[in-house]
């Protein structure tokens, strides 16, 4: 049945965090937040991610003429999660290639961190008017950055936590 | 890149459709429908495809106690939709078995009839308090004949129109 | 403790209709449609009863450079509606003078008929820029006609159905 | 034109004030906040008002069986928000009556301290059936406090900060 899904989806460092309160309005009928109303979440989560990596924002680099559209999004829902619950946003970039970034994203439950939503997205990297261009130089040096950092803990991703062996 | 992506998402006969009219609240300032808000179209889409095929609604179910939840949701975005614009959404039952149920669905813009959106949701049976349960008979029996009427079309899926041979 | 809310709000013939469902992503945990998402659905009654009686779209008046960002939105919840509720919008043109224009939305549930929100919108006109502008003369011409159109029906509004005294 | 609108909405201390980030998917493609995501705003403005003033949660208040939900809701929008804008949220209990609240907002852009957005809600008192009933003793009781705390800084509301005459 789910042979045709994504493997398990896990974080490497440096991962960052950010708490996240459920409001009346991303939950329905059914008691729990709705299923779309989490790729909001992880909107805030890759946001803050570039914001605190990068030194600037995406607005800065949308105004630059870099922007980065979604061309992927996955979610696995393991555990709903309720009103007024405070979540935590777990956020890493996965890879990237000179045209494309992947993110990685895990929504844990504050109060029991409970494990609620696993999920990832993949941005193309376009002009403004739509067409596939190159990731600037200087981005992907920032991006190699975090990415060569996260070897030295390799092996211990996911825990967001570091550990020699 | 992609190798962790889902294979491509296709449709099985007997296909529902439905017209949705974009509007303002389901864009974004990138001038394009939000990533998010398809998740909301797709639900549109599962719900049509269930009354039109079950003779009853998803809240009659609901009522006699079979919650169906989503677990997984997957997007592919292959084209932006904007303001205004008519899309054409198209809904098909992949496969189902005791516990869950898997939609695949795509979106086609109606003017230019061009593919935007590909994107599965796969739902788990439950009861009222969202433990696991198996799709009722009667339910299951429905599901079973929707997937052997469509062995007849096989070849001709995708077209929205079935052929004798 | 409502001395600063609108008064009645009724409508003026001609009146535009339209019939919406509602997905559990209009909904909230309370197992009713969340407040604000009534705001999502005047949206397609104006822009809809502005196609049906201009014979062009808002997206046409945008590209000719007039936009109408909304300066007023007051909603008066009456009663609640639930998932899967089939839910009938009417809108109608209340006034307007050179530089703004006001609509009126009345919904009703289709099964019995029950009101379940009144609220308006206030719009201005803004060219591109967001300056305040001038309705262009032709458009103003046709909103002249609807509002004549109207005093034919006076006395009989928010019917939907003109009689002859 | 305006001559059915609210007059000014204004703010008595206690102010509740909190910061939140403007996201894309907030945003339309006018390039602004959309208009219905705004009370989205104020429902996190009530929320944490309560959670400060009454050392418990609007949550917690339903457990107990009573029910806010909004009979009217007003905004005001005098110039838009756009996206990644750090927007200041204020909101203040105007009033109370034995069977309803009524709060008011104000939204400001951090940056430039500009008024964005006033609007307010009004809450009637519902047991978990949905009829009418009396707001509790000791919520009436903290509610009062409230506005008595009020009166000491009548002349200085607004401001955000209490003065001794």
């Amino acid at each position: 049945m789910n042979k045709e899904s994504p493997g398990p989806i896990e974080l490497k460092e440096p991962i960052h965090r950010l708490s996240y309160r459920v409001i009346y309005g991303d939950t329905d009928t059914g008691g729990v937040v709705y299923y779309g109303n989490y790729l909001r979440i992880f909107e805030m989560g890759r946001t803050e991610f570039l914001r605190s990596m990068l030194k600037t924002s995406y607005r800065d680099l949308e105004h630059e003429g870099l922007i980065l559209p979604v061309s992927e999004a996955y979610c696995r829902y393991k555990a709903p999660a309720h009103y007024d619950d405070l979540l935590e946003l777990s956020t890493s970039l996965e890879n990237f290639s000179k045209f494309s970034i992947r993110f990685h994203f895990l929504i844990h439950r504050f109060d029991d961190q409970r494990l609620l939503v696993r999920g990832y997205t993949v941005h193309a990297a376009t002009d403004r008017s739509g067409r596939l261009t190159r990731l600037p130089k200087d981005f992907q040096t920032v991006l190699t950055g975090i990415c060569s950092n996260r070897s030295r803990v390799q092996g211990f991703r996911g825990s967001g936590f570091t550990e020699k062996p």
